[in-house]
């Protein structure tokens, strides 16, 4: 096989993001009237339009590339390279006018993701992970932080009321032995675990293009990020994901949630 | 009774907030280590240096007036003029480095909030408001959006943990009652709610420096915010707190809060 180089795709990833950023500015707390049907809501339309643009871009300059993105069709998803996008990940902080949601982008090669971006548009923050590199915050370097101990750690997670039946006491347990709880971060928290602030994310019931973006972040930053069971997010995986700046709390993580 | 005229002192106000956000953002995302015990941690370390930043600048400028804050002793809580401070509200979205949380600085005459003021210092984002004039975000007037139905709200809430027996039967009667419920928000879900983009915040066990503030922005916004028996908020109240930017959702939650 030859020599893979997605550093080639960093300054194409950056410009998508970028372009991403300019659709969501548009949309972000345009003031809008709640009612029963209709319409569709500025967050809808912001995300068809973010991912509308990206596609164009991708087609245009890698005609060869797969795209999966959270609004339409894949395309060529067997590709050798293939772009996941999600155009808005933290939906609902997007629907309430707070600047903590992200435009996810990843690349894969052979199906493994080698390069993510999280951008959030609004504050202008950027975390950037790739294979081989250290991942950058704005263009520095960062990394996650020692937790030595789960009862000292920080765990955010976006809402209780994703998690069902066993997976609502894997996370009570879990909750119930770290310092600190936070709600409500989407990808966000990914990239704060990734600059030392967060020590674990735990999370299930994601898609590809929401987790594909956080693996290089996550492990670029040294990190760790998996499923449940302890394995490698890949494309099929089940949406269930456990991200740590330790890996002894990674450990310790995995063994309550699996108790 | 002397006519009140709170706007004498908003220039006052607005530097006290301006002088809180110089601190603040020294320790924003100033990396620290994750230990059992020992030294204070940086949101400690600010809220303290924030207040006494301000009861000096109160002392130094209005020495007859009461201040009450979140870190130190009431000064003068009888007096006829009472600051009510709040340094950092959302410790833990500081904490996580996530620029959601904000300072809260209350104008009380003779125990009647009638100035608030909630300062983003990260973002750069100032609600203010006073009795008798708009609340505003930023310099510009904002108001909340009307919600015809209880069942197309967004709800928010900082965490479903600060709720606890009957209170989470009844958080979780509106919870099921509403559209959308994010987490995670403090202060920062007020001022949303001011500006129109959230229709209902409900929180338990706030403290008078957590809501003296909100209540005018809410206020002036063409919101209500009372206690969960629909009493007003003074000084006394037990720290339940329903807002809403719409009257008639307001009635709603009441009555499903009370059922």
């Amino acid at each position: 096989m030859a020599e893979v180089h997605p550093e080639d795709y960093l300054p194409f990833a950056e410009e998508l993001a970028t372009r991403a950023g300019e659709v969501v500015r548009r949309y972000f707390r345009r003031p809008f009237t709640v009612h029963e049907k209709g319409d569709l809501s500025p967050v809808t339309i912001a995300d068809r339009e973010v991912e509308t643009t990206l596609r164009a871009a991708i087609r245009n300059a890698y005609p060869d590339h797969g795209v999966i993105g959270e609004e339409f069709s894949p395309t060529q998803s067997d590709a050798e390279w293939v772009w996941v996008i999600d155009p808005i990940d933290g939906t609902k902080s997007f629907l309430i006018g707070r600047p903590i949601f992200g435009t996810l982008i990843a690349l894969l090669h052979r199906g493994q993701p080698v390069m993510g971006i999280i951008d959030q548009p609004i504050i202008g923050e950027r975390w950037l992970g790739m294979s081989g590199i250290p991942t950058s915050f704005n263009f520095s370097p960062v990394h996650t932080r020692l937790c030595p101990d789960l009862k000292l750690a920080t765990l955010c997670t976006t809402s209780p009321n994703l998690f069902s039946g066993k997976d609502t006491e894997a996370f009570e347990r879990l909750r119930k032995s770290v310092k600190y709880t936070v709600y409500g971060g989407d990808c966000y928290s990914y990239g704060l675990l990734a600059s030392g602030h967060v020590d674990i994310v735990l999370e299930s019931d994601l898609k590809a293009h929401d987790f594909c973006a956080l693996a290089p972040i996550v492990m670029g930053a040294g990190g760790l990020i998996t499923d449940w069971r302890g394995n490698p997010l890949t494309l099929e995986s089940a949406g269930h994901v456990l991200a740590c700046g330790d890996r002894r709390t990674h450990a310790a993580a995995l063994e309550l949630l699996n108790r």
